[in-house]
């Protein structure tokens, strides 16, 4: 019912793109909106190729071919999800690498002997290697939104391309150009606080993929002074986060992400804080799934809380373990354990699947601290913990995909808490464990290199010696 | 003597950078810009091998190998022009395509029958073919002006590229790079005025190419309520014009450049206009050499001003015809050239070389307005002018660059103007002639076509019969 | 718990202030704030007439006397409430006109024969009756939010001085000087969208006195594309809302306050719309009583839409009639009621209170729509608001406040809705009606005059007729 | 010739104004400034009264009495001199303070005895002595630029009120309106540079009054990163600075004016400076005249520099002696001079009027650094010059307007210098003398008090024992 409106607003080169388009009139092509049906069915595809066509030869002149690939992406945006499959698979099917074209080329290039000849003939091979499809995807820059729109497309391309090789490929097209469009170097870090947009925080709680935002309240407590939050943005996307990380300036490492979201807790001074907990980082645009930033988003903000709060000393994370209790249940078998631990695996077992028991078992020690159970569980999933971070892996990588993110960035692991996240999902996915990553400074490159060339993981003392036991 | 000094005002970003360098140490790399002489000896090669190597490789994770190339982009501009020679030679010659690579993976999908594999294999060669160098040109994205720096790199490379291939193809390398990065879609058009700050003002006035900027008044004068100035702008560049436009706004097409460059002349009502004259545009950046968006800005520009103005009917230029005595010199013996026609050359060469009596001849003409030489020369040159125009041809392209471009443009010659400007450059190039050039919105396209279609030259009735004469 | 602490952003001056007081030391005075007592006993007076006087004298040059005061200022902050009444108190009583002087040159001007003495005499007596504290109000200005400051003094302020004459006589001087502060010429109308700052949204909804905002949802909808709300801003001030009104772009004049809250309603086309019903006018700042600049807000909102969306032809308002059963109640018995009316109030009454009855009548309605009881009730309320409205006085203006603005502003009454405001609050003040009053524009100066100058009100031919029965 | 032109760009205020004298049209008076002759004569004077009372009155309500006052202002526009002359004058002699009221109310005061009924009194009476056209003058505040409108207004009345008493009581009322308008609280402090808008800085190129800036070369020079530039603006002229000051940041204190204007002297590093010369300071704005915010300039761009710049220790001005030789010429016989000083001044006699010899002699200087009259002008001409400064009066106040400015500040004397400035208008004012004031931040207030209470003056031992020798 929503009818989306002309913004008053709006930036220059949107309203001198639509007048242009008034202006510079692009003959029969124009209606193309009104002449395909949303499904797209193939009597269609015709009317869409020539337009394609149009633009991949630049018919007209660049600036009219880039005003025609803005009426196909308009022509777009009014297909339903049947529709735009269609469209998509029609430039996935009939606008790739024309391989008659690279054979030929790689032939002639055998046959050469001139060094220069073949630099020449590398660089053509190479342009061929592009499938013509990019330059439309390259086009559709001129469209108002054009950056959020193929950032949206590839949304929805992507679940699609899982299994259809033919549009997995269209993907990795779309993911290389937008990986070049986003690279960190164009991309504005920008500090989020109450005053913010109240549009743009409420981006932010739909995102918030960590520890879910509560209300307006919860958000408002998340940025108080005592707090940070920062975002990436893009210059072309200006209202839409594309990842954001939230922190807590506090004294001492904290332990339970209990005592962050607590609305009623005293507002700390940040000057006088010396540690920086990152804990919650977040995406936003499921379209930029596979180019990643959040390595950069964190060491960025480290150095710029540092250089605004020198008192800061420490840097760590306060981080969920999501693949623990999934590892744990389909490995319990094959792990090593005590003649104890078993007895009290077992003991869950009997009072029913792991999951649930837990979540009871936990629920309880919350009323009652020193509950003989949680005694008895507490160090018991404190190790397998540390086993699973420090021993589980897929390939050379961690298999908790958290752990991962933080030992490729040169983080090592500090410390495991217990009850520290008694939220539904905390208790499902870790057993309401959670891990402080650390950034120490000074050992940010060697552990990276560790990790990231020999396959080792870094960890404080008491994680080492809690594996081990 | 003049010390760079921080800038209180820097963005987010570039503070940050300057401080993670400080926080997050990268180790032994650090003092690499006392480390090499200012021209790069060949014994210093070693040194900058293993930072480019430890950039590539991504070594400490991809944050510190940015923070490792910015420090190299820093390293690189305290090196005299010799020494960046000795290292872009580094740079093309060292990391170039890895041949052997790039034939072992055209042998692999030689042998290849099955499609995905072949799709798969395509992406691999591709891959190939992107020198590694490219990867470290982006990284140079993170100094502080990292977009400017390369736009700058590549200002200083490509005079030295010319004749030397393998500087050549670094310079493709840099130019497909910044090709991306300039998508015109990313940049911000903005009005300029006399309200804009003096610092861009100036680089403007260096950058005028057409009619040179003789004082701050002169600016004034073209920045009146009765002109419009635009210009686009990277998001990364916000201070550095990339190119601009001088429109004036009047009432009939303006047939001499005198006319608007006059600071005595009355302030005209910008919506009482009917014609939007384009009399310059000039690019700002020598690095961005080969990267177009003349073409945008023009319809943009007029897109733009028909929205505000709608009283405006006419859009054209006023353009100087920079190729014509050369061309004229070099081809006068085979011109076909009537009787009377060759008496008036006969005359002009009997006074001295073409180019000295022209002068003499149009400077006469401005006092003695009926001079005879004049009345005679008038109809001569100008005839010659739109055979020149119309005729001439480096193979499909006109002879005339700025006749090319407005060809390419969808424009037509609608006339050409005697006595139009009479400064030094103006008569030496052009015998003070210049051209109106008419952009007519309905045949924008179709003039496109045949030019670069069929090498087809639109032209007003006028001008067509003046060349037929 | 919570501490104020230093926002990094905050404007020059503001940092600049806190500076010159380090830098130029303002002597023994310095310590002022932890000087005195929290409640300010007379013991501590001294202490605060010594700094004053310093002010007032303009002691150490007039930096240090503003300095000194804006010292002043913040002692004032840390006050409690006791302490801040007795620093008033102080003000009020010793800083008040000379009457001594005044009389002295009241004196000299009666003796005086020579027009331009006396004109310089009146000077000096007009001087002598601006109370010296008033200087000190001017000084305060120097506060970081020194302007902010002076508004909540007087919020605080007002209500003490209800019935305390020397309190009366200072609150007069605050007003007078806000009132030239906040001249509307200064003021800044700025529209409200959902991308403004949440800090800002969320003291519009702690400011809406007339429809309450329920929630984020509630309020996103009140900031549509089919609606518009605009705020006053002081520069000085610019994150505090002075006054702001809500208007909804619709067809046709608004019957209830319901449609123009259901967050399930459609969303319109602005563009489109014929009618903008100004539904809520609400003051911000309780410090600005008497300041008045909701007139200026409703034309000026009214010009600008007329401005941008010229489809509007209609202005008026949805509004409330808050005096309406209050003063049924106290005047029930002088009414002249037809026997119908009586029988009909005699029912009311033998049910309960009229208040009472009412609500349970009210709702009844709304669940039956054809009740009995609201087939008899609606046309006599409705008959008995019109006499209200058109007839019930205070002195020379209308008895109901919102129908006196509306008047004073050259309004007229359209309509009287039943059933239009079902809120607790709607009920109870006016039986759930609420008013259109139309703004004319034709109109508007005409029955302003008959309004302020013959007490006359302007009403549509119905209401005139309703009132009549 | 110029036509003023409606700026797109131009705040929501202006635009909604316009807009609403369009649709709240304001009948019969629309037609103003249509209607009265450019040099106003006496017979078109009955319109004028008509449309100043109707804004007194407030008729057709406040918001169209303000928008009459703007018609009224615009029709003031349109007036040629003696137009606006006239206007005056009528606003002077018919909307003055009205005796017989002030009269009237004097008298029921001297008949009260109760002490609420003379508080009233006293309001009452305070706001009779305020001139009916007060209110006409604050609501001119509706023009598009009505505070600068208000400030050009006075500009243009202050020389015609100089032996005009009536204008001059018109004067006083604009003065005191202008002076709670630009109370210091309410400006804004911003730094100018090289970035700023080149219309801004063509302002301050008019404005300079010490040092004429000659070139934007010059004012590039003025502006590098050894120099700041701050100005005060008001927030309704954002664009038209009111005053501004010249600091150069550099290594002890500047001895001539010569070196710091010098283009091609060496950029500076402003974090090593110790030192911050105040070399130049001039108001922009004639009609601010008696309103003052010199001291608050010097003070808090002092204070903004030491915050920033930590190695500033010291903050001194380079001052010109503008009375110093008109002084001594006038009071040559009266002084106590030498034997040798009355040779040297005999000689300087002969050779004709001082000012011409002096020029002669200091020009001769500057090329024979050791001629021997140099050597005997110059410890006489600073002796006299100390003299001057520490002796000189007018009433309480140092004779020298620069010095007095200083001093009130609380600066002191500390140095006077020799050839520092050898402009005509250096030479012809003071010998080419400048003096430095000190700004020592521990003795403001003592030396303000001393100067202000006691009329002493500080100066440094040297220039006392200079004035005592």
């Amino acid at each position: 019912m929503k009818q989306p409106l002309t913004n008053a607003d709006e930036p220059l080169w949107g309203r001198t793109l639509r007048r242009i388009r008034q202006i510079w009139p692009i003959g029969e092509h124009a209606a193309l909106k009104d002449a395909v049906a949303p499904e797209l069915p193939e009597a269609n595809w015709q009317r869409l190729r020539d337009k394609i066509d149009a633009c991949l030869e630049g018919r007209g002149g660049e600036v009219s071919a880039r005003a025609r690939a803005a009426e196909l992406g308009e022509a777009y945006l009014v297909l339903n999800a049947e529709g735009r499959h269609n469209f998509l698979e029609l430039l996935a099917r009939e606008y790739d690498v024309d391989n008659a074209a690279v054979e030929a080329t790689i032939s002639r290039r055998s046959r050469s002997t001139d060094d220069d000849e073949r630099r020449q003939l590398n660089l053509e091979l190479r342009n061929l290697l592009e499938p013509p499809r990019s330059k439309l995807l390259r086009q559709f820059n001129d469209l108002e939104e054009g950056v959020k729109f193929l950032v949206d497309l590839r949304a929805e391309l992507i679940p699609w391309a899982q299994g259809d090789k033919t549009l997995h490929a269209l993907d990795q097209d779309v993911h290389r150009l937008l990986a070049s469009w986003f690279d960190v170097g164009f991309l504005n870090l920008r500090r989020i606080t109450w005053k913010t947009s109240a549009a743009l925080l409420e981006k932010l709680t739909e995102s918030e993929a960590v520890h879910e935002i509560r209300s307006w309240q919860d958000l408002k407590n998340r940025l108080g002074e005592d707090r940070r939050c920062y975002a990436y943005f893009h210059p072309r996307m200006p209202e839409e986060p594309l990842i954001f990380v939230e922190v807590a300036l506090i004294n001492g490492i904290a332990k339970t992400i209990h005592e962050l979201l607590d609305e009623k807790a005293p507002m700390g001074n940040p000057r006088q804080a010396d540690t920086a907990i990152f804990y919650s980082i977040s995406n936003c645009q499921a379209g930029l799934a596979g180019v990643s930033f959040g390595n950069f988003l964190i060491k960025r903000v480290a150095a710029d809380l540092s250089a605004k709060l020198p008192n800061l000393k420490t840097f760590a994370t306060l981080s969920p373990v999501p693949g623990f209790l999934g590892w744990l249940n389909a490995h319990l078998d094959e792990l090593e354990l005590s003649e104890h631990e078993q007895t009290a695996i077992q003991m869950l077992k009997e009072t029913g699947s792991p999951k649930s028991t837990f979540r009871k078992l936990l629920h309880n020690k919350v009323s009652e601290a020193d509950s003989d159970i949680s005694n008895i569980l507490q160090p018991i999933l404190k190790r397998l913990c540390a086993r699973y971070l420090l021993q589980a892996r897929r390939g050379d990588k961690a298999y908790d995909r958290v752990a991962h993110f933080h030992f490729s960035n040169g983080a090592q692991i500090e410390q495991i808490n217990w009850a520290a996240d008694l939220s539904a999902k905390g208790i499902e996915q870790s057993a309401g464990l959670m891990v402080n990553y650390l950034y120490k400074l000074s050992d940010i490159e060697k552990n990276h290199e560790r990790y990231t060339g020999q396959g080792k993981i870094t960890a404080s003392p008491t994680v080492r010696k809690l594996a081990k036991l």
